[in-house]
């Protein structure tokens, strides 16, 4: 397992984090003063401020990618396939530009949560077989552009608006079926937050191996969590046991960036250096 | 599949869904008025007006129980091994003189949230070895007074603070480790608002059967959740397809009653007699 101790070259920031602090140039400037090597951007985050100018401030800056969120959102009424297919392969041609080894995914939930408008169902198993449908389509296009796909498995909270797609075993089994060969075309990305519970999940781990880990996140569950959506806690001040995950992850092979990724209105209505600082000093002390 | 659409003679009422509307004997005349044959009643509300007579409230109103909330939080650090052996220990006592066909397990999460005092810990794979170690106990004890045990699995999202068995297939290793002669003893009380989401719900209700089937309790998902814990829905107001749950539990055999359980500030804030008319009209129209 790799020392993170005495400094954070392993660190990127996914730049949720700091959302609300400022714009995505913004938050590449302060990472680089900072010194954090990598960031994951975010689509509208990148949209507001144009992607050309994404993919300079990222080059100006020295930054590595160590993701791009999000794609996915694959469950959708009939009516809403096509528009689904599009702005996943835009989302491919985007990540492209940035220069991300992956893209992260989030497979969507039901059809009316997922892609607004369409008709409500509540027939999850459905839905699950849409998202692999999708996605099946969308990784033709990544392979062709050599853009791996991230299936991000969400914490069962999040089933019905978010990701229909809740535990490491459902992701693998996934990537099994659409990638037998383990090309290192799809795999998962792992956040602590999501998995941390599953009593599976030290041996999905295993059987996911290096080929099949393309990302790391890490964030803390509270208690009590105070909204199911936006209070993620700072490392070391929730439950998780994180080094134990970052033990396992890094086990099979794993050597890719340990990335920050909290949605908190806490840390929202914190200043971006601060925030900066603290995500260094418990990746250290935390991660 | 029973059908539900004509009367309410399966509907059985978890009480602590009008908690905040009346003590539980004001809870039973209201349920008898209403025609509503069954309640599961918690421990505190028991408490409150006293055994004997919340015994006495029960047989005069000629109700059944469902189930008995609840046992468990088996997870402790050392000092407190007894205090939870002799506290499920009087739960059984309690059960028994109540008439409770089966006891509701909440397992517990880690020690701290479990019972108040004990060390923290981060060890949610201890904490599951405890629970084990400590339900064993209790199931020599409930044995004796011929009193089933129901381990329901809670959502992930308590899995820190409540209960660290998070999905049917783990209550059912559980069962099957503890009780593998299937005695009747040993089984899970299953509960729409904790399994929904879970891919493999279908196939662990088929391998439960009816003997480990002891309880079926229904509410509903909202979108958005507002509150991780007192946000539950009424059954229709959420995405749970429950009529599939409960045809999957009845094909198995499952013949006992359909109990509600709403922990709602919403449903907290209306009047008793509007939530159980409203509790039986859901009962036959999305049950
Ligand atoms: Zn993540
Ligand atoms: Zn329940």
């Amino acid at each position: 397992m790799r020392d993170f101790s005495s400094d954070h070259r392993w660190l990127s920031l996914n730049t949720a984090t700091v959302r609300k602090q400022g714009d995505l140039v913004e938050i590449i400037n302060a990472c680089a003063k900072q010194g954090i090597p990598a960031i994951d951007p975010w689509r509208d985050q990148v949209a507001s401020v144009g992607l050309d100018r994404a993919v300079r401030a990222v080059r100006d800056a020295g930054l590595e990618l160590s993701g791009y969120c999000r794609g996915g959102m694959f469950t959708s009424d009939a009516s809403r396939r096509s528009e689904v297919r599009d702005d996943n392969r835009r989302c491919v041609d985007e990540a492209k530009a940035l220069g991300a080894p992956c893209i992260v995914l989030v497979v969507g939930g039901l059809p009316q949560y997922s892609r607004p408008g369409s008709e409500a169902s509540k027939d999850i198993v459905r839905a699950r077989g849409q998202v692999e449908e999708a996605l099946a389509d969308m990784l033709d296009y990544a392979r062709q552009a050599k853009l791996p796909l991230a299936i991000e498995p969400l914490h069962p909270a999040y089933a019905a608006d978010r990701a229909c797609v809740n535990t490491t075993k459902q992701a693998l089994d996934i990537c099994d079926r659409l990638d037998p060969a383990r090309s290192g075309m799809l795999g998962v990305a792992l956040d602590v937050y999501h998995i941390w519970w599953d009593p599976e999940l030290m041996s999905q781990i295993a059987r996911a191996g290096k080929d099949r880990l393309l990302a790391f996140h890490v964030c803390d569950w509270l208690v009590p969590t105070k909204d199911i959506l936006n209070d993620r806690g700072m490392m070391g001040d929730g439950v998780i046991d994180i080094k134990s995950v970052r033990a396992a992850v890094e086990a099979e092979g794993f050597e890719g960036y340990s990335e920050i990724e909290i949605f908190s209105h806490d840390w929202w209505g914190k200043p971006m250096e601060e925030v900066l600082r603290t995500c260094i000093a418990r990746h250290k002390a935390a991660v």
